[in-house]
């Protein structure tokens, strides 16, 4: 039975991770694989309906542990219902965001310390990813990029610049930690290299 | 400076909680008190957005670990930004369910054990009440008298008699680990001798 294959792509806002994403589906389209591309917070109906709590600018008087208690909430359901069955059908997941993130944005971004990683134990049990794909970019250039987009900002994005710094530590620190599972790419590179980057890790994964 | 009391109500569905709420806060006020009573999940415009995921006989598919995080993620935002501040202030909080519901109605109904502790000990932190009332009525009573209501059911009311079974006997476990708080009161009494037993309890609690 073929082994399914779980990626993982983590990084700030503007760090290309939906482009890099969208290249890489393709290239495993390509290559024979059955892929899946997923979101975080999202993904599943009901986590949309928390995504949409989650985001919404109003929210403004959210508490941090609220706001990770939904992230988990939200990643729970993605998992049960959509991740796993998946890897166990032989398929390729990408997801945008996992609890890299949670451990990032709450855990160093919001000073929510342990209590982040505790709380995701819950929510997606042994569901690790097999590789995540870490986007590196100084947070700056990130905002930069964000701004120059047209449209409305959520309420993560328009957090302070001393967050977004902190995020960026957080992720600087993860890598560190699971330097086996997450591959830090530095993104100030051109699209193309990039992709290339990613490819060469990904690629030795892939099963027959 | 006058020290605030919170007290929170515990029981199946239809074993009068709404009711006899209603009385002690009457008797409250007019013993002077100045009493906010709320419930759960809901109480601030972010939780009652998340209570209307929770109970959405739409959400079928919920996992039990999704629903224990928002159960969760409910109470954190009310214990911040009603509970608290309200206690500081010396004012008496009522509130209808409470961290006990999540232990009896997930930990036991829907098996997932000592989960349930950990998660909510990060979203109430040290806000514990100083009394419970739990009321005490067979589960299968309880159900008759919610069958009888007119209206629809939602999504807990709609669960089997199974789960409100393992629910009733989680409460009886929380009664007996807990003596000191959880008042077990016997509900198939008339609303008055009910009342009148739960104010035996409660009007020694006040301050001056």
């Amino acid at each position: 039975m073929k082994k399914g294959l779980f990626i993982t792509f983590e990084g700030g806002d503007g760090s290309g991770k939906s482009t890099q994403i969208s290249i890489l589906r393709d290239r495993l389209s390509e290559a024979g694989c059955d892929v899946l591309l997923t979101r975080e917070p999202g993904g599943t109906k009901i986590s949309e309906k928390i995504r949409s709590v989650i985001l919404d600018k109003e929210n403004s008087e959210m508490e941090a542990v609220t706001e990770a208690l939904l992230y988990a909430a939200a990643r729970a359901q993605l998992v049960a219902e959509v991740i796993e069955p998946a890897i166990r059908k032989g398929r390729v997941v990408i997801c945008d965001r996992f609890v890299d993130s949670s451990i990032a944005y709450q855990a160093y971004g919001r000073d929510l310390g342990e209590a982040v990683e505790v709380i995701n134990s819950y929510a997606i049990g042994e569901c690790m990813p097999d590789i995540t794909i870490l986007l590196k970019l100084d947070p700056h250039v990130g905002r930069r990029r964000i701004n120059a987009r047209d449209g409305d900002r959520d309420r993560i994005e328009l957090a302070s610049e001393h967050f977004h710094d902190k995020v960026y530590e957080g992720y600087l620190e993860l890598e560190k930690k699971h330097s086996q599972r997450i591959i830090g790419i530095e993104a100030d590179r051109t699209i193309e290299e990039t992709a290339e980057l990613i490819w060469e890790k990904i690629s030795p994964m892939l099963g027959e």
